[in-house]
């Protein structure tokens, strides 16, 4: 099918707003590692793509779907091994006392028991998330969403307040103090008002926001206001997680804190469908007594070996040393680009999620949203897909497989100076 | 592992309150067609799951999800084949105007988007729903559940109203008037409450309830008290649909009802996590407007690959048919088995779904719902995995793969003869 007929076929059949990728999306037909084809036979570097964790088609995942998907996929209410040895493994690498799981088949899912979670250790309902988050797609979780706020959702909305994002370049917070006071306020609000305050959401690098530099620790003092007020952290590490940082294995270890709960999903098995939730025994038993928590596919025994097979990868060939080194790479190079054009007005970097925030105005720091498109769109003329991102909409999200290597940087960085010279060479 | 160890690693591991079935649960590691395999070497002829709608381990579906998971997986941001593909055979088996959908990763999340849409078309809030059934998992679509009702769930109980499950043993209604007038009469009180009617999810053929014995257009008066009040009839099709009720390829059609929205789940990926909504275009049109949805393993190609092939093979392999004669064979040799043993009330078959009702008391009507349970044990014992449901706790519910064939009856029909003569007699 040719891309306007397949665009047709798409509006007609899965209905308006659908989202795309691109003024002219892209026609994916294979993967291989960082690697994408479209159905021309052209090959784009992926320095997107953070749910093929391990690669795209990692032979090891594919191999263990595969046999698990031959031998037997079953729900959990008979016993199987591979739900409590990836369970137990899973649960291993989290600091003392996160040492329970349900397993779902989403993240929102996830997302979305944390929040009953919250409401069942709490009594309360009042949950404190960013105005430029978002935790997922049910008609509960989806109204953490300040931006794209959904129209409607049974009036769950009246439960939800938001906190301005962490903005690194334009908010002076080094110690998280403003960001903590905040917080605070939002469950003094939450307390007047009789709804009482259940939870904060965050993810601990804020990749939605636009992952702004934070020294470590940098939660500490907002973790200290949710617990003096009795509240839940829920972290949610969705995207930030499974050593993605490069320096932890779970970004909220970077932040130094101690999350309630802690919501995974889109790279835990590198795109078969899987999420967790974890947490202490406690809040899980609370949880499961008042709640008879039952998911036909979450926990399946292929879930549980993708998931499995992507820890092994993870482990095995060190994929957070990588994300380390090829990240700390990412920043040097992006902040040698920033030396040579004045349009880049900041170099985030985070492990394996790295990018530029784009200015008009490098002095009254003016966002740059529409010149950022035209980045985005002009890389993937040249064979490179990447997104952005951030409150401001001016922030390249390069966020690609955790096997992305040095030279798979040169090229995209490469790519980007030529992009921006060109560019900038038009206006 | 053995089953006590592995019992208490999930316990530990996975929280208290974790379903599963049977007094000593069963270890499964092996599945083929209609038969499991246990860690001992036993083999089980599996009369219960309905999620491996083609067989277990299908060797269609199986290469399918192989082949695609080598090829790609990604999301749908970018276009491919096998989503629209998909989307355009699925919807050509419903009737008119049901033309577009949403794809999800389960059923829950299918019944969470469908509510939303209610709520969008309407302007009110109010879901009927009947007091046995079970629609998911999620904070608004648990609220749902009557039985084993969440104690907790951000207040969204307050917009559902049950109504009695219809009960062909017990309740005089052949023509499914006295059901209608009570969805009548909770959409007075919604209304009267302030909160409105939005929408009655039901699944067409009352599966969670028991599957009564229902004449065909037995909701017929029920649609029109609902289109009279302004509301969506929503069917909830994830266990009956896909041809599971031998007459109909969709059991709202057997009930001669045009719902609204239809939603998906269980049976569509042969157990890969898939799930849909399928509607309207104006109401799909109204959700996708207020709602950015976005869905990462939503409509991934091996999701698609998979379902693909389901409905390949309920086509060449004439899986309807098949669910048409084995099914109406089921009701004669279970009618066998009534005229033999009074204890059995009813025989309820309904295509590739059967089971009688145990009785303590023929005459007084009264249930017997632990020697519903003796008997789901014993069938166990011998080899045939099987459950119960309904409202009284005492209807056994044999709703095995779609590929069940008349030797597999007769070997699950001659087990129950066995059981039932041999429990009867220690009595």
């Amino acid at each position: 099918m040719n891309n306007t007929k397949l665009l047709n076929k798409r509006r007609a059949l899965l209905g308006p707003n659908v989202p795309t990728f691109y003024q002219h999306p892209v026609h994916i037909v294979k993967g291989e590692d960082v690697w994408l084809w479209d159905a021309y036979g052209r090959r784009y570097l992926d320095g997107y793509n953070n749910v093929p964790h391990v690669g795209h088609c990692n032979p090891r995942v594919v191999e263990a779907i595969c046999t698990q998907s031959r031998t037997l996929n079953v729900h959990s209410r008979y016993l199987h091994d591979t739900l409590v040895n990836y369970v137990e493994r899973l649960v291993a690498t989290f600091g003392e006392g996160l040492d329970t799981a349900v397993l779902t088949c989403t993240g929102s899912e996830a997302n979305d028991i944390a929040l009953r979670m919250a409401e069942a250790m709490t009594g309360k309902r009042g949950i404190i998330a960013t105005d430029a988050t978002y935790h997922g797609n049910t008609s509960l979780v989806s109204q953490l969403s300040a931006t794209n706020a959904p129209q409607f959702g049974f009036g769950l909305d009246q439960y939800v307040r938001h906190v301005q994002a962490p903005d690194s370049l334009r908010i002076d917070d080094p110690q998280g103090l403003r960001f903590a006071a905040q917080v605070q306020a939002q469950i003094e609000a939450l307390e007047r008002s009789g709804i009482g305050f259940a939870a904060l959401v965050v993810c601990p690098l804020f990749l939605n926001e636009g992952f702004p530099n934070q020294a470590p620790g940098w939660l500490q003092a907002t973790e200290q206001v949710v617990r003096a007020a009795g509240g839940l952290l829920i972290c949610d590490e969705v995207q930030s997680g499974f050593a993605r940082s490069g320096s932890h294995f779970w970004a909220h270890e970077k932040q130094g804190v101690k999350p309630d709960i802690v919501t995974l999903g889109k790279p835990m098995g590198n795109g078969y469908p899987i999420g967790a939730v974890v947490t202490q025994a406690d809040t899980m038993a609370r949880f499961r007594g008042g709640y008879r928590y039952f998911n036909t596919f979450g926990g399946n025994p292929v879930a549980c070996a993708a998931a499995m097979a992507v820890l092994d990868e993870i482990e095995q060939r060190d994929l957070q040393a990588n994300a380390a080194r090829v990240g700390q790479l990412a920043g040097e190079l992006l902040q040698a680009l920033a030396d040579k054009y004045s349009v880049i007005g900041d170099v985030r970097q985070s492990g394996m999620v790295f990018g530029v925030e784009l200015l008009a105005d490098a002095t009254a720091l003016t966002p740059a949203p529409e010149f950022t498109d035209q980045v985005v769109e002009a890389m993937r003329e040249r064979g490179v897909l990447l997104s952005k991102l951030g409150l401001h909409k001016n922030t390249l999200k390069i966020r690609p497989p955790m096997t992305f290597a040095p030279e798979h940087l040169a090229l995209l960085v490469s790519t980007l100076d030529g992009v921006l010279a060109d560019l900038l060479a038009q206006a």
